[in-house]
Parts: structure tokens; sequence; C-alpha cells
């Protein structure tokens, strides 16, 4: 009997066949966009990101020499409410609370919020934070929506969720209000533009991630758009300029050794995809996140 | 010097000059998918519509010999509450009053409960209303959501709205809960599937909206999903079975004569659109609409 | 707690739970697109016919008025060989022989092959044969390969799978070698083409069916290029001038009553499709050929 | 040796091994789109309809029964004066004179003007045309422009090339200014709506050709745009409510008989068309018309 | 009342209301492709970048810390000649004398040549010229076409409009005649490989600029095809190879300090773009420049 | 008479009117998919390229100064054996014997193995190999198929066909067994890490290839899933963190002086390309190839 080529492995994270929860990582989708504030369509990227995963399914990480596959389960999507942001929020961190150490497919950034409040909840500080994204996303309203989008961090660090002190963000390279981006700075978060890291590199980057996170429990929240729109098309609020592939592959794996508490990975929007790239790039970022944790077990 | 070729026509519809409003129909665009059920991207839709609708302004219509670019105003979109529906109901309510005749451009089909909340207030009677679509929109409830695109029309007749024994639905097709088509029927409600469409033709249905809708004031409310998703790719929930473009413009012309009091075309979807031709067919049903107003006038 | 939207329904076909076998209809994914000869990608196929089938959940069949989610388990994907045909075809027989009732998405059309050999054992007779096509495929050799895509039918019917004169063809489109036609015929095949299907309607080709077919037990092989390509544009070898969407489902619904053994429903090639549109015509196939046989039970 | 699948053939029209004229039919490429009004890409057609036509070549046609593919040269693509349309018209011109039964690949519309200037001079009086479009390309102006793809019929008529009386235009649909259809029409020509084929069927419209037609001579200028978008998003100027794929055809075939003289196949878009319908749908049209002739030989 | 999220915005550069000129930059649209080459499009490039520029409204450049939409004004697109490149050329001319500073958008790279010609006239010496692209445009013809968008450059050094000696091109690569690029060469243009860019950096090439450019006038040309086509798919002459979005804008603002006094954005062709990447990327730069003036203000 | 447009060309690579062989190297194309492992498609890899080859002809590489179309020839198709691996290697290895310098188009990559069997015995001694890929494609099986896309160099290495020790891969990035990762090294082959070529640059990278290939006859295989997803979307077996072209292409140019035997392009699947990006990149390898024979002669 034949074994299973990848375009016939059952379409859950990595193939899995376990679908319910484990102790170590446990993936799961979240398929909300009701705070987009650009194009719509990251519901639709849980289902996509894992179809994509399959690619990563035959063989060991070629760097660590271990498989992501064999240490993870995928729970399946969490219920939403439909259009209805705050129910929503109230849902997530409902069901998150079940998971000791959730890895959330997105949906938009404006999920980190409610899994971030039910993390929380288990730590005796507020978490470190690393953010991949193009934007802050600590603006305090979105054209009039308090728990938008771009707002996760603003309440994350309001609500005592995250240590701005310990957070830094990558990629950054939005406009923004200039009083969004001073209050940031100003409650001692550590922005790196993408040009930093175009300039810099990627080891001079981690050397800057290691240094702000230190041996605290940290969270890691990747929004796809950090890369650029030629890696990341498929997603709703866009900005050229962003970080390859690569770059950010290359930071992530030197950020072993952290002690990480949770991920997601937000605003996968296939529509906009075009032969699944975007959402492969999604899925590897995962992928490259267990295999951090795996060989840190 | 040169006349101005289509694809520089300013992207009003029907590029038409003016911006603000004037006696008789006047174009809106309401970019709100807040209430999607399947895949989102409907707010998307004015935008679209608008450039797709400059194939249609260079001369007359050939049916009924002038133009309906001559008589329309096109007032931009309405503000939106991102990311509630409450709010945004509400806002699209108090916007749509300032309006004698509006035609506005979704945006999903949540859109028109207020719309005709909004249009109630000027008729002393409930409105008459044809309705195209695959789905028939009275669902008491969206997955929990209770003014999401599924119950625009269960609401509109509850809330006496719309009058359910002139009410007629063409081109239904979709899975539906028996209880559901049930209290439609009992309401009173024509419903015409699409199968009926297809074997009887347009004339035969033709025939029973004007029996339908007498000489009552009318509403006509166009989801572009009415189209099989060979004619309109670019919709949130597609359902195959459904009518050819000619069929739905053979019916609107034979709909000369009616009591039109306003009308939305909704749920056009352009990231899943292929070369504009689902927003070209929303446009060209909203020039039908103008042409029989004109003609009327 | 909300219930769920489609787009977050595991991606099971129909979003069943089940997984495993059960007394009734059982879908299956054959994942082998190794026989075709023109535009290849069908290997994808049962992934995003399941995607799409979401769209099908949310209520009853409009017409039969019950729903076909509710009798339907979903085993997963046959093992193939990768890049064997001859072992591929040995393979499914071997696994289709566990199944009384098989409802198999392709992949290319060559496995109604061995899903025919496998079925031929429960019954003392050829079985009936329902084809839509825009092919005969009963070529003797696809240019030089014996077991390709477009010569199941010349085999079933050599090896008394099939009673060619309960077998009836529809879409019947494509160029062909004027002796493999006059051999199909010769056997007592019936083949309707596409153009009879346009100038005579559903219903007379429905009882064309039923007067070739009786009480025979009868396999239904659904090629989706049976369809135009405006309608199923997403296939590898497709041919103008097919079926509109709604004359399948017209055709299909006016089968009721006939004993059908078991369906495949082949040819979808994501690749080439555009809005899942391909995908969900052929979701909605089997979707209406559950009904059918729900209805019959 | 095996013999030769159809994505492996020389991308000549119909994979013909020739390239050079012959007496009968002969296909050249037009690549010219310097007169489309709306959107351009007409130029990359040819390439893209010889691409398409692959799929036609494996067996004889099933109605007529015999093989297009047997009786036609390619001679390959015209010289054209870039972004110049008159030395573009005189070249294409001069071209022409060497062949005595042209079908040409465009290009837009603009280039059956020097098409049948061409032709004219191989026949003592105007030529009979069969004309399908959605636009009635008879305006004297296209913004400006006197010799682009909206006016070749204006001055086909003007100059003598095409007799008006026995000129027939199949799919009309599109705005125009009433004083041009006017014009149109007082010279005789005959218009049949694309809501006439609808209503009355392929049978009835070509007997309608045959009675305009006769035994004169008679080019066909088949513009894809007549096919609605469903059929055709690969043009430029789309209108909706057109043709399907097999009223063209059904309509073809019963122009057998008819006394052709040669053939333009125009306006076919490659960068907005969907998995390459639209370019199949120009090469079918195209080898139907050879059945025709070959079939009159 | 909510604010106005991106997809609501009126649908000019940056969403600007004013659609007059104005004191400092003025964008135009120039909606013309009658002189490219290869693959056509271009016309439809000024909306395809309006529509993408709504990403850049909300907020202030995050490196200049100022709002480049504050101080444009959107006048529309200029009248061309359809299909007739000398006309066009005089028309483009005509129009731009209106202006004091423009910033076109196209359109193909042959309207740099009009628009030169008219911004001699405001300046007493050959301007310098900043110039990206992979091609260098100073073909003496293309295909037999004089003033195609191979062109300008040649015509622009010939004429007196630019100084070579003061003209620098950057991201070069394609195929070109090498007399040709020995003719650049001989007249003093500075020609940077993108290879170049890629081996030495942003920086590097920026003082490569200053150094060529001086403090004299200078204009920009910025040909989207600088780019490679991962980063701008949607062009019409595309060559791999090119430049990254980040290295395009890492030059740009290092050109801080330069006068500035016109610019051009060529060659978007949306037809072929994915996501709006291309025509973003567009929008980007034309902000960038945006940014430039008015920190220089 | 005008010259030759680009996209007037006839079809072949670089537009070479030649179509048999030649002293020198001669393209052919191998459409064959039959041994990918994920997606489909690389069949339609030849007629892409070479359509996209278009964009080179007009010029001398810029570079080299010199023209590379002027030194090929194109064989057309290799005939293959549908469906049928084994037979397939045997018919390519028969065909590739005619000739003394082959650069084929993929196909997938499993036909390395049969064009190097028939390269090596024109040899006396194994050959060198450059092999540009994200895999190091020496698996002994690939889901259960010994000579599909994952295996050629196992068996080339294994039957003596190439010199494991003056091997080396680049760009190196997939999952992999670790125990083929460790009998690929033991074999004493280099392994070049994309993310080596990303922190060490290409003229590092290059002086490797130099080291290790020495004065070999050396063949190059290039699997254009070496690229980034970003720069090849249009491929099977896509990984992320892949090259970009210009690094391809730099160290393609720094290995001038090597005595290259014979190429292959390999992988190009055009259904999930977008804008022919994938299949310029592809057709842009092979006239840098062309140009250092070129050179070298």
């Amino acid at each position: 009997m034949a074994s299973t080529p990848t375009f016939a492995l059952p379409p859950t994270f990595l193939g899995t066949p376990q679908r319910t929860a484990q102790p170590g990582p446990c993936v799961v989708g979240i398929p909300f966009d009701g705070g987009t504030t650009n194009r719509s369509g990251a519901r639709s990227g849980p289902a996509a990101i894992r179809q994509a995963s399959r690619m990563l399914v035959d063989g060991d990480h070629p760097y660590w020499r271990l498989d992501p596959s064999q240490a993870v389960a995928d729970a399946g999507d969490f219920e939403i409410a439909l259009g209805d942001i705050p129910e929503t929020l109230r849902l997530i961190e409902l069901q998150a609370k079940n998971f000791e150490h959730l890895v959330a497919l997105g949906g938009d950034n404006g999920i980190s919020l409610p899994l971030l409040r039910a993390l929380r909840t288990r730590h005796t500080q507020p978490l470190a934070l690393i953010h991949f994204d193009a934007h802050v996303d600590t603006w305090p309203d979105n054209f009039g929506q308090r728990y938008a989008h771009g707002s996760p961090f603003f309440h994350a660090i309001n609500e005592g969720l995250v240590d701005p002190q310990r957070t830094i963000q990558i990629g950054i390279r939005s406009p923004v209000a200039t009083d969004v981006m001073d209050w940031t700075l100003g409650k001692g978060v550590t922005i790196v533009t993408a040009e930093e890291v175009h300039e810099s590199g990627p080891a001079a980057i981690a050397r800057r991630i290691q240094a702000a996170i230190g041996s605290a429990p940290v969270y890691l929240s990747f929004d796809i758009d950090a890369l650029d729109p030629a890696f990341a098309p498929g997603t709703g609020t866009p900005e050229v300029g962003g970080l390859a592939s690569w770059q950010a592959q290359s930071i992530l794996r030197r950020c072993a050794g952290l002690r990480f508490a949770g991920m997601d990975l937000v605003e996968v929007a296939p529509a906009y995809d075009v032969a699944e790239i975007t959402a492969l790039a999604g899925a590897t970022f995962v992928w490259e996140y267990l295999a951090l944790n795996l060989r840190t077990v």
C-alpha cells in the first residue's frame, strides 16, 4: 500500500490526525474578520493556512532536524459571533481559557486581545510580546470602532496584559498618526521599522529581540502584512517596503531559547492570495514556531 | 480637443459629474459587509460597480432609446460604523432619510432593512417588494446574529415595511430550513425559483410580477447572487443553477409601468470577481432600473 | 454559544463530522490525475469540492425538503500510487470493495474503471450507466496510454462492467475520431449531445434517461466538463457549447426513482477555477445525488 | 514511439505544421489593439487563440464528421505598425492581398476594414456580411478617432465593400447613440439583438441569416463580445446579456451552404480571460467555420 | 457619526476632495498606452493607482512625520487622442502647460516626453533627470515607431529638455542593442544597473544621485518596471532581477533636499496585477515624492 | 515594412525561426509532470517559457554584450508517454541522444535523470552538477514511486552519472528526512541553503561553485522553486524563504568559464503563475546560460 502524498492529507494543520487538545502547543482557527479596516476576507484564513501547510509535512525541519508535525494537535475552529465584535471577543476568551498553549490561526489581528486576556490569567505578570506587523496596532480607535484590528495592543498595554517595556514590534512602516506613534514609544515599546530590518539584517534584529524579551514568558503575534506584498499579497492592509519571508524566518530561528507562551498568525486573506503563497508563508512561520518550542522541550 | 474615452471618466456611477442629490433617483454606495455569512468582501462593491459602469455611458439604452446617465446623480458613500451592525443600520437609516429616491450600491443585503425603514416614512402603507436573490433572506437568525444579511425581509415583514402579499422573490434556490420557507410562504410571499425562470421564461415571470405588485409603490432589492455563479462569480454566497444575465434584464424591462420607489443592488464582492463581469452585471441592472424610471417620467 | 457559520465548518464533505463508513452513500476523495491528456490538476479536486460544499450545509434541499448532509459520511481520501496508473487502478479497486455505496470525488475520469470493477462484484449483472461528459471516453487509446481518462468506458463495456444498451451519455460535443463514435453507438450506447440538451430541454432528456435505464441498478459518472466552460472553467479538457448548471440539476432531479448504486464526480481542476464556482457545481451535483438517494430511502 | 498529446503540439492554429499559404482558408494573426476604446489587450489574442486551439485537434468535428485541421495552414502573424492606425491598416491590406481566403485572428475589430478592402478587389460586387457582436460598429467616430474598432462597418458600407442590404448583425445590445442606430437601420442592415436570439432560438436566427445573405459571397466577422461576459470575460468592451457559446455554434452550423469568402475572429483579450475559456470559444468558432468550408468543398 | 474607512473614500489620489489645480504638486492621470511594445493595458493605470492610494491616507508618513495627503490636489485625467500618438503628445503638452508642478500617473513612459516639453518652458536650462526603469528608453525607434514608450529620453536629450550629464538611470537590466547603450553612455548619462543596486545598497546609490543632480531642478520619471516582477507583476515589459520596493523607497528618502520640478509614475498595467500590489507600489512612490516636496517646503 | 514587435514573434524560444538541431545548445521542451508530488501542471511549462521568452529578444545581453538568441535553435517538444514514468524516461533518453548540447524546458525535475543518462554516454567520466532547488531531490522514494521528481539525483549518483564530490546544490530549504540529508552529505555533495545565499551573497556562493566544479564538464539543473514563491509562484512544490531572481542571475553570471555540457529548467507550472512572472524567470535563466556558453565560444 502506498504512503500518502501531500495533496491527499487530511486538511488539518500539518495533516495531523488529532483534533483534540493535548499538552503543548495546540492549533486552533479563529475565522473572524469583523474588525478589518480595509479589505475583508481574513475569516477564510484558517482553512487556507491549513491547506497550505501540507507542503511542510514530509520531513524534518532542515535547520533544527526535528519534525514539528509530531508535536501538534489541531482542535478545529473556535466559535465566533457573526458580525458582533464584543461578543466574539468574549467567546474567544472563554474558549481560549481551555488551552494551555494556543497557536491561533486568524482571522484579523483583533483576536490577539482576547487571546492575551485568557493567557494572562495563567501568568502572574504581564507577558512580553514580539509583534511582527506593518502597523503598530496601538490606535485607540478604528474609524470609530474601539476593538477592531488596529487596536489590540493599545488595549493589551492598558489592561496590563503585556509589558510594553518588553514589547518589540518588527516590520513597522505604515502611515500612522504621530500621536499614536509617540504614545507607543512613550510606553516603552521598541519599534523596529522594516527599513531597519533591511539595512541591519536578521542577526542584529534578533539580538534586539533577545535583549528586549530576556527570560520573560513571551507571546508572538505575527501579522502576515509584516511581509512585503510581493511575499504576502493575500492580506487586507498591505504596505509596500516590507520584509522578505527569509528575513522573518531567519529572525525567528534566532529566537531560540525564548520562553514562548502562545502565538497567533493573523490577517491572511485568501481571496487576495495567488497560488497560496501567503497562506504558505503563514503556515511556515507557525511551523518555525513549533520547531522552536519542540527544540526547547 | 478629444472627447473622453470610457476609461478616463470620473469614477462615479455612469461617470456623472454631479456628486450631490437631486430630484429623482440618486446613487449612493454603502460599503458594509459586516453581516455576510460566508465569504466577505461586499464592502468593496460600490467602488467596483462604479468603475464597471463606465461601459454603459457612451450612448442611449438600445431598447428604450434614452440615456439613463442624463438623469442620475452620485452622492458618494454613506458613513457606516465599522464592525457594528446595529449602529450601521442606524446610520444608514438616518442618512437615507435625506433622499427622496435612493439607488443604493451595497454592501451586503442587510442594508435593505434600514433603507426600507427610511423609505417607509415617506409612504402611508407598506411597500410592495421585488426581490431577486438565490436566498429568501427571511431567516429569523444568522448563526446567532439577528440583523445579518439573511434576515432583512424577515424584519421588513414583521415591522410592516413591506407587504408580504405584494412581495415576489425571483431566483430562489439555496438550501433553506423548511420552517423558514413555510413562514415566508405563509405570510403570502410569492416565491419564484430559478428553475421556474428557466422553464417558463422571462415573459411569464414578468406577468407574475405585474400581477403581484399592481399599482403599489414598489422597492427593488437585487442581490447579485440571483445570477448563476458563471455570470456573477464575485459574490459571497453563490449557488449554482441561477439566472443568466439576459433573463434578469428581460424581466426588468417588462417591469415598465410599475411605480418604483427605490432600489438596492447588493452582494457584489470584487475579490472573487473575474474581469469585473459581476460588477458590470450589477451596474447594468441599475442602468436598466434608471431607464425604467426615466421612461416613466 | 453561537452556532457555526459555513466558513468555520470542518473541511469534510458537507461538514459532516463522521469520517468513517456507514450504511448508505459514503464520500471518498481519489486525488489522482495521472491519466489527464490536456491540463492536469484534478488531483486537487477532492479538497476543493469539500471546501466548496460548505455552501450547501445550512438547510434542506429546497425541492425535496430534506437535508442531504444528514445521511452522508466522509471517509477521507483513498491511497493512490503516485505516477503509476496500473497500480493506482489496483489500489482504488481494492479500497472500493470495502464500501457498499461509494460517492467518489475525483481525480480524473479514469478512476471510474476500478470503481466499476469493485462495484460489479456486488451485482449479478452489468450495471446501467448515466454519464455526463463532453467526451464519450470510449477511446481505445490515449496518445499511447491504454488506461487514461479517455478510456474508462471502453474498458467498462469490454469487461462487462456496464451494459452499453443501458448506457446513456449526456453533453457530448468534443472532437472525436469517427470510428470511436461509431464503435460506441454500435455497442448500443445512447449519446445525447449538448446541442440536443439545449434544444429539447431537461424534461425530454430525463425521459430518455428513464427509458434507457429502467429499473436496473445504475451508476452515475459525472465529468464536470459536461458543463460549459463558463460554468466550469476549472477542468482539464474544456469544450465550449456545454450544459448550464441548471440543466444538469433539472435532469438529475427528474432521475428520481432510479436505483442508484454509486457515483463519481470527476475532473474538477481547481488551479483553473475562479471563485470556486467549478468546485461548487461539483459539490452541488453530489448533493443532488444524495438527496435523490435519501428520498428513495 | 508515443503520439503527441495536445499540450505538446506546435503552437500554431490546430497544431498544423504548415506555416505557409495554400489554396483554401489560411489562418493569420493580426496582433493590433491600437483602436480599442475601453480595455486594451487584444494584441495578445492571436497567441492565445492558437494555444487554446490545441483542444480541438484530436478527432473529427462531431457534427460534420470531418477534421477541420486537415485543411488549414497557419501563415503566422501579419506585420503591423506599432501605435499607428493608418499605417497599420495600410500594412494589413497589403499583406491580405496575397491570400485567397483569409481567416484572421485579431486584434481588435478595426482590422476588418483593411481585410475587406483587400477582399473586395477579388469580387465584382460588395460582399454580404454576417457580423456577430454586442456593438453595431458603425459609429462614424470613436472619441475623436475615425478608424478605431467602433467604426469598421461605417467605412465598409460607405466604401462599398459590403452591401448593407445583405448585412446582418447578431447579438447587438450595447448602449448606442440613437442616430448611429438609425443610420445603420436606414442603410438596410438587419440588426438581431441578443434578446431576440434568446427568445426566438438559433434556428429562427439562422433562417433570418440565410434569407438576408442568399447566395452572395459572404464575409464573417465574429467579435467575441457577442458572447455574454460569462462565456467570454477576456475581451475589452464586454456587455452583459449576450449569447451563450452554444447559441453561436448552433447558428453557425445552420449557415452551411453559404458561400464564405473570409472570416475574422476579433477582440479576444487574454489578460482578462480565465482558464483560457474566451480564447477557446474563439478557436472553436474558427473551427466551426473551417468545418463549414471543408464540407462545402 | 463615524469617520470614513479607507474603502469608502472618494476615488481620487489619497482621497483628496479637491479636484482642481493649486500651487504645489498636482496629480493628474494620463490614460494612454498607445506606445507600449509588449503587453498593453497601462491606460488603466491612473484609476488603479488612485484606488490603491487609499491605503496611504490614514496617518502621517512614518519617517518624515507629515501627511502628504494634506498638500495634494487631483485634477482628474488629461484628454488624450485615442490611438493617435502624435496628437496625444500634442494634447498632453498643451494641458501640462497649465500646471506649475505636475505629478502624472501614466499611462506608458512615452508621456514623459510631452510633460518634459511643457516643463522645459518654465526653466532656462535643460532639467536634471532621475529615471527609475528596467530599460534605458533611449531607443531611436520602437519597431518602426519613433515616439513610443522606448524613446522618450532619446528625444528629450536631443531636444535639449534634459541634461544628459545630469541624468541618472536606476534599475537598468533589459536586453538592449549595444549601440543604444553606447549612445546613452556617450551622452554622459549615468546608468546604474539593478545588480549594482543589489550589491552596493540604497545609501551608495543615493550618493551617486546626489552627486549627479546637485542643485539643478530635477524631474523624476519612475517606470514601475524598475521593480522586480515579484513586486510589480502588473506592467507591460517586465524584466526579472529588478529592485525590491524597499530599495526604491530607501533611495527616494535619501533624495531629500533635491529641487524637484515634476514627476511621473508610469507603466502600471492593472490587468496583469495581483491584489493591486503594483498599483499600491506606484501610489507609494508618489506619496514618498509628495512627502519629499512637502518637507522641502 | 515594420519590424516585428515582441508580441508577434513566433512562439519558439527567443522567437528563433529555426526548429531543427544545430551545433551548440539546442532548446527542447519536455512536457511531462507525471512525477510531481504536490501540485501538478509542469507539463504546460515549455509552452509558457517559450511565450515569456519573447521579452528577451530585442537586444543584447546588457552584461555580456552579445545576443543569446543568435545562437540557439528550438527543436520543439520531445515525445513522452502519457501517464507512464518508466516509458517516458526511456523515450527522453532515446531522443536526447540525438543532441550534442541540450537545454531542456520541463516538465518536472524527474526529466533530469534520462537527460543525464544520455549525456553521460558522451563523456568518459561522471559529470559535475550545479543544482538550484529548494529540495535535495535525493529521496530514494516519493510516496512509493521510485522515479518521481524527488529522486533524480539519488539515481544519478548511484548510476555514476554525476560525481557527488563535484555536485553543489543551491537554495535548499525544504523539510527533509534527516537520513536523506545525511546520505547526500555523506556522498560528498555540497549543500548551500537559501539562508546561506541570503547571508553571504552571490559572490561568495559563486566562489564555492567554482571551487566545487573546477574544470570538469558540468550540467546545470535549475528547478524554478529555488526561487522564493514571491518570485516564482507558478510551481508545484513551493517553499518560502527562497532566492530572489537577481541572486540566481548574479550567481550564474559568475559561473563564466565553467565547461557547461547541458541544462534543464524545470518545474514551471503556469496554472499557478501570475502575469507569467515565473515563466519569465525561467526563460531568463536559460538566456543567461546561453550567454555564458556563447561567451565561452
